[in-house]
Protein backbone atom coordinates (compact mmCIF):
# COMPACT_ATOMS: atom_id res chain seq x y z
CA UNK A 1 0.00 0.00 0.00
CA UNK A 2 1.29 3.39 -0.72
CA UNK A 3 2.02 6.32 1.90
CA UNK A 4 -0.18 9.03 1.32
CA UNK A 5 1.68 12.25 0.01
CA UNK A 6 1.66 15.39 2.36
CA UNK A 7 -0.22 18.43 0.93
CA UNK A 8 3.65 19.86 0.60
CA UNK A 9 4.81 16.88 -1.14
CA UNK A 10 1.81 17.07 -3.77
CA UNK A 11 2.53 21.00 -3.89
CA UNK A 12 6.55 19.79 -4.82
CA UNK A 13 5.81 17.34 -7.15
CA UNK A 14 3.74 19.96 -9.32
CA UNK A 15 5.74 22.45 -9.14
CA UNK A 16 8.87 20.56 -10.12
CA UNK A 17 7.04 18.81 -13.07
CA UNK A 18 6.13 22.60 -14.74
CA UNK A 19 9.89 24.02 -14.38
CA UNK A 20 11.05 19.79 -15.69
CA UNK A 21 8.03 19.89 -18.88
CA UNK A 22 8.19 23.55 -19.70
CA UNK A 23 11.51 25.41 -18.69
CA UNK A 24 14.35 25.14 -21.26
CA UNK A 25 17.33 26.98 -21.43
CA UNK A 26 17.68 30.93 -23.09
CA UNK A 27 13.88 31.52 -21.92
CA UNK A 28 12.61 34.18 -20.37
CA UNK A 29 10.12 33.00 -17.15
CA UNK A 30 7.69 34.13 -15.27
CA UNK A 31 7.76 33.09 -11.48
CA UNK A 32 4.42 32.91 -9.35
CA UNK A 33 3.58 33.61 -5.81
CA UNK A 34 2.19 31.30 -3.14
CA UNK A 35 3.07 28.35 -1.74
CA UNK A 36 2.78 25.82 -4.65
CA UNK A 37 4.81 28.22 -6.41
CA UNK A 38 7.48 28.50 -4.66
CA UNK A 39 8.55 24.78 -5.42
CA UNK A 40 8.30 25.49 -9.09
CA UNK A 41 11.10 28.81 -7.95
CA UNK A 42 12.97 25.87 -5.88
CA UNK A 43 13.34 23.63 -9.26
CA UNK A 44 14.18 26.41 -11.45
CA UNK A 45 17.17 27.49 -8.71
CA UNK A 46 18.54 23.94 -8.74
CA UNK A 47 18.15 23.24 -12.23
CA UNK A 48 20.57 26.58 -12.84
CA UNK A 49 23.07 25.98 -9.97
CA UNK A 50 23.43 22.30 -11.83
CA UNK A 51 24.13 23.68 -14.89
CA UNK A 52 20.58 21.73 -16.70
CA UNK A 53 19.53 24.84 -17.23
CA UNK A 54 21.57 27.95 -18.61
CA UNK A 55 20.68 31.31 -20.02
CA UNK A 56 17.22 32.00 -18.25
CA UNK A 57 16.03 35.72 -17.22
CA UNK A 58 12.94 35.21 -14.67
CA UNK A 59 10.62 38.20 -13.96
CA UNK A 60 9.01 37.18 -9.97
CA UNK A 61 4.96 38.31 -9.40
CA UNK A 62 5.76 39.68 -6.05
CA UNK A 63 8.42 40.88 -3.92
CA UNK A 64 8.40 37.39 -1.49
CA UNK A 65 8.63 35.60 -5.31
CA UNK A 66 11.74 37.95 -6.18
CA UNK A 67 13.34 37.70 -2.42
CA UNK A 68 13.43 33.65 -2.64
CA UNK A 69 14.38 33.87 -6.23
CA UNK A 70 17.35 36.30 -5.45
CA UNK A 71 18.06 33.61 -2.72
CA UNK A 72 18.65 31.08 -5.07
CA UNK A 73 20.53 33.08 -7.67
CA UNK A 74 18.09 33.29 -10.67
CA UNK A 75 19.02 36.40 -12.85
CA UNK A 76 16.02 38.47 -12.73
CA UNK A 77 14.84 41.01 -15.14
CA UNK A 78 11.29 43.11 -15.25
CA UNK A 79 8.54 43.57 -17.54
CA UNK A 80 10.06 47.15 -18.62
CA UNK A 81 12.70 45.34 -20.46
CA UNK A 82 11.43 41.84 -20.94
CA UNK A 83 7.97 42.53 -22.11
CA UNK A 84 7.53 38.88 -23.99
CA UNK A 85 7.66 36.01 -21.98
CA UNK A 86 8.31 32.47 -22.84
CA UNK A 87 6.73 31.48 -19.86
CA UNK A 88 4.91 31.54 -17.11
CA UNK A 89 3.86 29.38 -14.10
CA UNK A 90 1.65 30.09 -10.94
CA UNK A 91 -1.08 28.24 -8.44
CA UNK A 92 -4.28 29.71 -8.19
CA UNK A 93 -7.40 29.87 -5.48
CA UNK A 94 -9.62 28.33 -8.03
CA UNK A 95 -10.01 26.30 -11.95
CA UNK A 96 -13.13 25.57 -13.61
CA UNK A 97 -13.48 23.06 -16.62
CA UNK A 98 -12.72 25.59 -19.30
CA UNK A 99 -9.25 26.61 -17.01
CA UNK A 100 -10.62 30.05 -16.08
CA UNK A 101 -8.88 30.78 -13.08
CA UNK A 102 -9.92 32.83 -9.66
CA UNK A 103 -6.76 33.98 -7.76
CA UNK A 104 -5.41 36.54 -5.72
CA UNK A 105 -6.33 35.70 -2.39
CA UNK A 106 -3.34 36.32 -1.22
CA UNK A 107 -3.13 39.80 -2.85
CA UNK A 108 -0.25 39.35 -5.34
CA UNK A 109 -3.27 39.45 -8.27
CA UNK A 110 -2.22 42.57 -10.08
CA UNK A 111 1.02 41.60 -10.82
CA UNK A 112 0.83 38.01 -11.32
CA UNK A 113 -1.91 39.41 -14.13
CA UNK A 114 0.29 41.91 -15.85
CA UNK A 115 3.31 39.01 -15.84
CA UNK A 116 1.14 36.14 -16.70
CA UNK A 117 -0.87 38.06 -19.31
CA UNK A 118 2.82 38.89 -21.08
CA UNK A 119 3.63 34.50 -21.30
CA UNK A 120 3.26 32.84 -24.59
CA UNK A 121 2.17 29.81 -22.66
CA UNK A 122 0.71 30.02 -18.75
CA UNK A 123 1.31 26.67 -16.72
CA UNK A 124 -1.16 26.85 -13.19
CA UNK A 125 0.12 24.15 -11.28
CA UNK A 126 -2.57 23.50 -8.28
CA UNK A 127 -3.78 20.21 -5.72
CA UNK A 128 -7.11 18.76 -6.49
CA UNK A 129 -9.31 21.13 -4.50
CA UNK A 130 -8.60 23.90 -6.10
CA UNK A 131 -10.52 22.30 -9.15
CA UNK A 132 -14.59 22.78 -9.36
CA UNK A 133 -16.94 22.82 -11.36
CA UNK A 134 -18.31 26.20 -11.57
CA UNK A 135 -16.33 29.47 -10.13
CA UNK A 136 -18.03 31.20 -7.39
CA UNK A 137 -19.14 30.13 -3.74
CA UNK A 138 -15.93 27.91 -3.26
CA UNK A 139 -13.40 31.29 -3.42
CA UNK A 140 -13.93 35.08 -2.78
CA UNK A 141 -13.45 37.06 -6.13
CA UNK A 142 -10.79 39.68 -5.24
CA UNK A 143 -11.17 43.15 -7.18
CA UNK A 144 -8.33 45.32 -6.59
CA UNK A 145 -9.86 49.09 -6.65
CA UNK A 146 -9.02 52.57 -6.07
CA UNK A 147 -9.60 53.81 -2.68
CA UNK A 148 -11.24 57.21 -3.88
CA UNK A 149 -15.35 56.66 -3.38
CA UNK A 150 -14.65 52.81 -2.48
CA UNK A 151 -18.12 52.15 -1.19
CA UNK A 152 -19.63 53.86 -4.30
CA UNK A 153 -17.63 51.07 -6.33
CA UNK A 154 -18.57 48.14 -4.06
CA UNK A 155 -22.05 49.24 -5.15
CA UNK A 156 -21.65 49.32 -8.74
CA UNK A 157 -19.95 46.09 -8.61
CA UNK A 158 -22.54 44.64 -6.51
CA UNK A 159 -24.99 45.70 -9.12
CA UNK A 160 -23.43 44.06 -12.35
CA UNK A 161 -25.96 42.25 -14.10
CA UNK A 162 -23.23 38.83 -14.16
CA UNK A 163 -22.03 39.48 -10.25
CA UNK A 164 -25.25 37.67 -9.28
CA UNK A 165 -26.29 39.74 -6.49
CA UNK A 166 -22.84 38.61 -4.95
CA UNK A 167 -21.95 40.64 -1.76
CA UNK A 168 -18.41 43.03 -1.81
CA UNK A 169 -16.54 43.08 1.32
CA UNK A 170 -13.24 45.24 2.08
CA UNK A 171 -10.80 43.13 2.40
CA UNK A 172 -8.67 44.19 5.84
CA UNK A 173 -5.60 43.43 7.40
CA UNK A 174 -2.32 44.52 8.50
CA UNK A 175 -1.44 43.83 4.67
CA UNK A 176 -2.81 42.81 1.11
CA UNK A 177 -1.32 39.63 2.21
CA UNK A 178 -3.01 39.14 5.65
CA UNK A 179 -6.18 37.48 5.09
CA UNK A 180 -6.98 37.73 9.07
CA UNK A 181 -9.64 40.68 9.73
CA UNK A 182 -8.08 43.78 11.57
CA UNK A 183 -8.42 47.26 12.25
CA UNK A 184 -6.98 48.48 8.87
CA UNK A 185 -7.93 48.42 5.39
CA UNK A 186 -5.51 45.97 3.30
CA UNK A 187 -3.48 47.93 0.83
CA UNK A 188 -1.90 46.40 -2.14
CA UNK A 189 1.37 46.84 -4.03
CA UNK A 190 -0.03 49.64 -5.60
CA UNK A 191 -1.31 51.42 -2.83
CA UNK A 192 -5.15 50.36 -3.72
CA UNK A 193 -7.80 48.73 -1.28
CA UNK A 194 -8.72 44.96 -2.35
CA UNK A 195 -12.94 44.17 -2.95
CA UNK A 196 -13.87 40.43 -1.81
CA UNK A 197 -17.15 39.34 -3.88
CA UNK A 198 -18.76 36.55 -2.06
CA UNK A 199 -20.78 34.46 -4.41
CA UNK A 200 -23.78 32.09 -3.00
CA UNK A 201 -24.42 30.77 -6.70
CA UNK A 202 -21.91 29.33 -9.12
CA UNK A 203 -20.71 32.21 -11.80
CA UNK A 204 -22.71 31.46 -14.81
CA UNK A 205 -20.73 33.73 -17.44
CA UNK A 206 -16.83 34.64 -16.41
CA UNK A 207 -16.06 36.05 -19.59
CA UNK A 208 -18.94 38.61 -19.34
CA UNK A 209 -18.48 39.13 -15.74
CA UNK A 210 -14.59 40.01 -16.42
CA UNK A 211 -15.58 41.77 -19.28
CA UNK A 212 -18.32 44.25 -17.12
CA UNK A 213 -15.93 44.01 -14.13
CA UNK A 214 -13.52 46.27 -16.70
CA UNK A 215 -15.63 48.92 -17.32
CA UNK A 216 -16.57 49.61 -13.82
CA UNK A 217 -15.16 52.64 -12.98
CA UNK A 218 -12.91 52.72 -9.88
CA UNK A 219 -11.84 48.86 -10.63
CA UNK A 220 -7.86 48.73 -11.25
CA UNK A 221 -8.00 44.43 -12.40
CA UNK A 222 -10.00 41.84 -10.99
CA UNK A 223 -8.74 37.84 -10.05
CA UNK A 224 -10.96 36.56 -12.66
CA UNK A 225 -8.15 34.92 -15.16
CA UNK A 226 -10.26 33.97 -18.50
CA UNK A 227 -8.92 32.87 -21.28
CA UNK A 228 -5.06 32.61 -20.73
CA UNK A 229 -4.17 29.32 -19.28
CA UNK A 230 -2.28 26.84 -21.79
CA UNK A 231 -1.97 24.41 -19.57
CA UNK A 232 -3.33 23.04 -15.29
CA UNK A 233 -0.73 20.57 -13.67
CA UNK A 234 -3.10 18.78 -10.84
CA UNK A 235 -2.06 17.08 -7.92
CA UNK A 236 -4.45 14.64 -6.65
CA UNK A 237 -4.14 11.27 -4.18
CA UNK A 238 -3.71 9.11 -7.25
CA UNK A 239 -0.65 11.11 -8.98
CA UNK A 240 -0.66 14.13 -11.46
CA UNK A 241 -3.00 14.93 -14.12
CA UNK A 242 -2.56 17.67 -16.94
CA UNK A 243 -5.34 19.07 -18.54
CA UNK A 244 -4.76 21.75 -21.46
CA UNK A 245 -7.05 24.43 -22.69
CA UNK B 1 -22.29 95.91 -35.97
CA UNK B 2 -22.16 93.22 -32.54
CA UNK B 3 -18.88 93.32 -30.64
CA UNK B 4 -17.42 89.97 -30.81
CA UNK B 5 -17.43 88.09 -27.49
CA UNK B 6 -14.32 87.16 -25.61
CA UNK B 7 -13.85 83.68 -25.10
CA UNK B 8 -14.23 83.92 -21.05
CA UNK B 9 -17.76 85.84 -22.06
CA UNK B 10 -18.44 82.57 -24.20
CA UNK B 11 -17.67 79.98 -21.09
CA UNK B 12 -19.45 82.13 -19.29
CA UNK B 13 -22.90 81.84 -21.58
CA UNK B 14 -22.95 78.19 -22.05
CA UNK B 15 -21.96 77.57 -18.14
CA UNK B 16 -24.77 79.48 -16.79
CA UNK B 17 -27.14 78.06 -19.66
CA UNK B 18 -26.11 74.75 -18.68
CA UNK B 19 -27.12 75.27 -15.11
CA UNK B 20 -30.44 77.54 -16.08
CA UNK B 21 -31.65 74.78 -18.65
CA UNK B 22 -30.53 71.41 -16.84
CA UNK B 23 -30.16 72.27 -12.68
CA UNK B 24 -33.71 72.50 -10.30
CA UNK B 25 -34.29 72.47 -6.91
CA UNK B 26 -33.70 69.54 -4.66
CA UNK B 27 -30.66 67.98 -7.07
CA UNK B 28 -28.12 66.33 -6.63
CA UNK B 29 -25.15 68.04 -9.06
CA UNK B 30 -21.89 66.76 -10.41
CA UNK B 31 -19.86 69.41 -10.85
CA UNK B 32 -16.88 69.59 -13.12
CA UNK B 33 -13.21 71.06 -13.19
CA UNK B 34 -11.63 73.65 -15.76
CA UNK B 35 -12.08 77.11 -16.77
CA UNK B 36 -15.60 76.49 -18.79
CA UNK B 37 -17.28 74.24 -15.83
CA UNK B 38 -15.90 76.98 -13.64
CA UNK B 39 -18.46 79.30 -15.05
CA UNK B 40 -21.69 76.50 -14.26
CA UNK B 41 -20.27 76.43 -10.77
CA UNK B 42 -20.34 79.82 -9.97
CA UNK B 43 -24.07 79.92 -11.18
CA UNK B 44 -25.28 77.46 -9.17
CA UNK B 45 -23.46 79.66 -5.95
CA UNK B 46 -25.11 82.28 -7.52
CA UNK B 47 -28.86 80.71 -7.99
CA UNK B 48 -28.51 79.27 -4.34
CA UNK B 49 -27.32 82.50 -2.96
CA UNK B 50 -30.11 84.42 -4.62
CA UNK B 51 -32.82 81.27 -3.15
CA UNK B 52 -33.70 80.48 -6.99
CA UNK B 53 -32.02 77.20 -6.24
CA UNK B 54 -32.74 75.07 -2.92
CA UNK B 55 -31.77 71.69 -1.57
CA UNK B 56 -29.11 71.77 -3.94
CA UNK B 57 -26.34 69.00 -2.95
CA UNK B 58 -23.13 68.83 -5.46
CA UNK B 59 -20.25 66.35 -5.94
CA UNK B 60 -17.22 67.75 -7.10
CA UNK B 61 -14.80 66.75 -9.84
CA UNK B 62 -11.55 68.11 -8.32
CA UNK B 63 -9.84 69.76 -5.53
CA UNK B 64 -9.55 72.91 -7.36
CA UNK B 65 -13.87 72.60 -8.05
CA UNK B 66 -14.58 71.51 -4.46
CA UNK B 67 -12.29 74.61 -3.12
CA UNK B 68 -14.71 76.72 -5.63
CA UNK B 69 -17.83 75.18 -4.56
CA UNK B 70 -17.11 75.64 -0.87
CA UNK B 71 -16.09 79.57 -1.31
CA UNK B 72 -19.59 79.63 -2.78
CA UNK B 73 -21.31 77.53 0.22
CA UNK B 74 -22.20 74.99 -1.81
CA UNK B 75 -23.11 72.21 0.13
CA UNK B 76 -21.04 69.16 -0.73
CA UNK B 77 -21.32 65.42 -0.79
CA UNK B 78 -19.60 63.08 -2.09
CA UNK B 79 -20.80 59.03 -4.15
CA UNK B 80 -20.13 57.14 -1.07
CA UNK B 81 -23.36 58.71 0.30
CA UNK B 82 -25.15 59.75 -3.11
CA UNK B 83 -24.13 56.97 -5.47
CA UNK B 84 -27.02 58.80 -8.63
CA UNK B 85 -26.66 62.29 -9.85
CA UNK B 86 -29.53 63.94 -11.24
CA UNK B 87 -26.90 65.79 -13.80
CA UNK B 88 -23.26 66.34 -14.17
CA UNK B 89 -22.00 69.75 -15.90
CA UNK B 90 -18.14 69.42 -17.41
CA UNK B 91 -15.73 70.78 -20.23
CA UNK B 92 -14.44 68.34 -22.68
CA UNK B 93 -10.98 68.80 -24.67
CA UNK B 94 -12.84 67.31 -28.07
CA UNK B 95 -16.16 66.55 -29.03
CA UNK B 96 -17.32 64.64 -31.74
CA UNK B 97 -20.30 64.04 -34.24
CA UNK B 98 -21.52 60.96 -31.70
CA UNK B 99 -20.94 63.46 -28.97
CA UNK B 100 -17.98 60.67 -27.51
CA UNK B 101 -15.56 63.07 -25.95
CA UNK B 102 -12.11 63.41 -24.97
CA UNK B 103 -10.94 64.61 -21.81
CA UNK B 104 -8.15 64.76 -19.53
CA UNK B 105 -6.13 67.40 -20.75
CA UNK B 106 -6.10 68.72 -16.90
CA UNK B 107 -5.16 65.29 -15.34
CA UNK B 108 -9.02 65.07 -13.66
CA UNK B 109 -9.82 62.45 -15.94
CA UNK B 110 -11.11 59.93 -13.02
CA UNK B 111 -12.92 61.96 -11.01
CA UNK B 112 -14.28 63.17 -13.69
CA UNK B 113 -15.54 59.81 -15.27
CA UNK B 114 -16.67 58.42 -11.56
CA UNK B 115 -19.06 61.15 -11.37
CA UNK B 116 -20.22 61.31 -14.64
CA UNK B 117 -20.59 57.95 -15.12
CA UNK B 118 -23.19 57.63 -12.70
CA UNK B 119 -25.21 60.92 -13.57
CA UNK B 120 -28.50 60.22 -15.11
CA UNK B 121 -27.93 63.47 -17.43
CA UNK B 122 -24.31 64.35 -18.57
CA UNK B 123 -24.34 68.18 -20.37
CA UNK B 124 -20.95 69.14 -21.80
CA UNK B 125 -20.49 72.74 -22.32
CA UNK B 126 -17.56 73.48 -24.51
CA UNK B 127 -16.79 76.65 -27.19
CA UNK B 128 -16.46 75.67 -31.07
CA UNK B 129 -12.98 74.87 -30.85
CA UNK B 130 -13.39 71.67 -29.26
CA UNK B 131 -16.01 70.20 -31.72
CA UNK B 132 -13.97 67.87 -34.42
CA UNK B 133 -15.23 65.69 -37.09
CA UNK B 134 -13.23 62.87 -35.67
CA UNK B 135 -11.25 62.30 -32.06
CA UNK B 136 -7.41 61.88 -32.25
CA UNK B 137 -4.98 64.21 -33.84
CA UNK B 138 -6.65 67.64 -31.95
CA UNK B 139 -5.50 66.55 -28.54
CA UNK B 140 -3.86 63.69 -27.05
CA UNK B 141 -5.72 60.95 -25.32
CA UNK B 142 -5.10 60.64 -21.61
CA UNK B 143 -4.52 57.55 -20.50
CA UNK B 144 -4.07 56.84 -16.38
CA UNK B 145 -1.56 53.98 -15.34
CA UNK B 146 -0.25 52.23 -12.45
CA UNK B 147 3.38 53.19 -11.99
CA UNK B 148 4.58 49.05 -12.04
CA UNK B 149 6.12 48.79 -15.42
CA UNK B 150 4.88 51.72 -17.13
CA UNK B 151 7.14 50.83 -20.08
CA UNK B 152 5.86 47.69 -20.85
CA UNK B 153 2.00 49.27 -20.35
CA UNK B 154 2.87 52.04 -22.95
CA UNK B 155 3.68 49.81 -25.26
CA UNK B 156 1.11 47.23 -24.96
CA UNK B 157 -1.15 50.50 -25.55
CA UNK B 158 0.58 51.37 -28.52
CA UNK B 159 0.35 47.73 -29.76
CA UNK B 160 -3.45 47.62 -29.52
CA UNK B 161 -4.98 47.37 -32.98
CA UNK B 162 -7.63 50.57 -32.35
CA UNK B 163 -4.70 52.73 -31.38
CA UNK B 164 -3.66 52.81 -34.94
CA UNK B 165 -0.10 53.45 -33.91
CA UNK B 166 -0.73 55.91 -31.83
CA UNK B 167 2.74 57.08 -29.64
CA UNK B 168 2.70 57.12 -26.02
CA UNK B 169 4.16 59.67 -24.24
CA UNK B 170 4.55 59.45 -20.16
CA UNK B 171 3.36 63.11 -18.78
CA UNK B 172 5.78 65.15 -17.01
CA UNK B 173 5.42 68.17 -14.75
CA UNK B 174 5.37 68.64 -10.91
CA UNK B 175 1.67 67.39 -10.75
CA UNK B 176 -0.91 65.93 -13.67
CA UNK B 177 -2.32 68.98 -13.09
CA UNK B 178 0.84 70.34 -15.06
CA UNK B 179 1.28 70.03 -18.86
CA UNK B 180 4.68 71.96 -18.49
CA UNK B 181 7.14 69.82 -19.62
CA UNK B 182 9.61 69.05 -16.53
CA UNK B 183 11.97 66.39 -15.21
CA UNK B 184 9.51 64.95 -12.52
CA UNK B 185 6.41 62.31 -13.91
CA UNK B 186 3.50 63.91 -13.14
CA UNK B 187 1.37 62.55 -10.84
CA UNK B 188 -2.52 62.02 -10.58
CA UNK B 189 -5.27 62.56 -7.74
CA UNK B 190 -4.54 58.35 -7.38
CA UNK B 191 -0.91 58.31 -7.33
CA UNK B 192 -1.22 57.28 -10.77
CA UNK B 193 1.06 58.47 -13.74
CA UNK B 194 -0.75 59.83 -16.93
CA UNK B 195 -0.10 58.28 -20.29
CA UNK B 196 -1.25 60.95 -23.57
CA UNK B 197 -1.24 59.25 -26.78
CA UNK B 198 -0.25 61.07 -29.82
CA UNK B 199 -2.65 60.41 -33.20
CA UNK B 200 -1.19 61.65 -36.57
CA UNK B 201 -5.15 60.06 -37.99
CA UNK B 202 -8.59 60.26 -36.71
CA UNK B 203 -9.64 57.29 -34.26
CA UNK B 204 -11.97 55.13 -36.51
CA UNK B 205 -13.95 53.34 -33.80
CA UNK B 206 -13.61 55.29 -30.43
CA UNK B 207 -16.25 52.74 -28.82
CA UNK B 208 -13.61 49.96 -29.61
CA UNK B 209 -10.80 51.20 -28.38
CA UNK B 210 -12.07 51.90 -25.29
CA UNK B 211 -13.00 48.61 -24.67
CA UNK B 212 -9.05 47.49 -25.39
CA UNK B 213 -8.25 50.18 -23.02
CA UNK B 214 -10.21 49.05 -20.63
CA UNK B 215 -8.71 45.31 -20.62
CA UNK B 216 -4.88 46.19 -20.52
CA UNK B 217 -3.24 45.00 -17.47
CA UNK B 218 -2.00 48.31 -16.24
CA UNK B 219 -4.47 50.70 -16.95
CA UNK B 220 -6.44 52.43 -14.42
CA UNK B 221 -8.92 54.82 -16.23
CA UNK B 222 -8.74 56.77 -19.94
CA UNK B 223 -9.63 59.55 -21.01
CA UNK B 224 -12.76 58.37 -23.54
CA UNK B 225 -15.82 59.11 -22.64
CA UNK B 226 -18.25 56.83 -24.88
CA UNK B 227 -21.92 57.09 -25.23
CA UNK B 228 -22.42 59.00 -21.82
CA UNK B 229 -23.23 62.70 -22.76
CA UNK B 230 -26.57 63.80 -22.86
CA UNK B 231 -26.11 66.95 -24.43
CA UNK B 232 -23.83 69.77 -25.75
CA UNK B 233 -24.10 72.81 -25.33
CA UNK B 234 -21.75 74.48 -27.42
CA UNK B 235 -20.55 78.59 -27.52
CA UNK B 236 -19.63 80.06 -30.99
CA UNK B 237 -19.59 83.34 -32.60
CA UNK B 238 -23.02 83.16 -34.09
CA UNK B 239 -24.78 81.85 -30.55
CA UNK B 240 -25.12 79.07 -28.59
CA UNK B 241 -26.12 75.89 -30.28
CA UNK B 242 -27.23 72.78 -28.09
CA UNK B 243 -26.77 69.00 -29.48
CA UNK B 244 -28.55 66.46 -27.98
CA UNK B 245 -27.53 62.52 -28.15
Amino acid sequence: MATKLTQDELKKMVGYKAVDDHVKSGMVVGLGTGSTAYFAVERVGQKLASGELKDIVAIPTSIRTKEQAESLNIPLVTLDTHSRLDVAIDGADLVDPALNLVKGGGGALFREKIVEASADKFIVIVDQSKIVDALGPAFPLPIECLPFCIEHTMRNLEALPAMQGAKAVLRRGSSANNKVDGEEIAISDNNCYLVDMHFDEPIKDPVALADQINKVVGTVEHGLFVGMTTSVIIAGEDGITVKDA
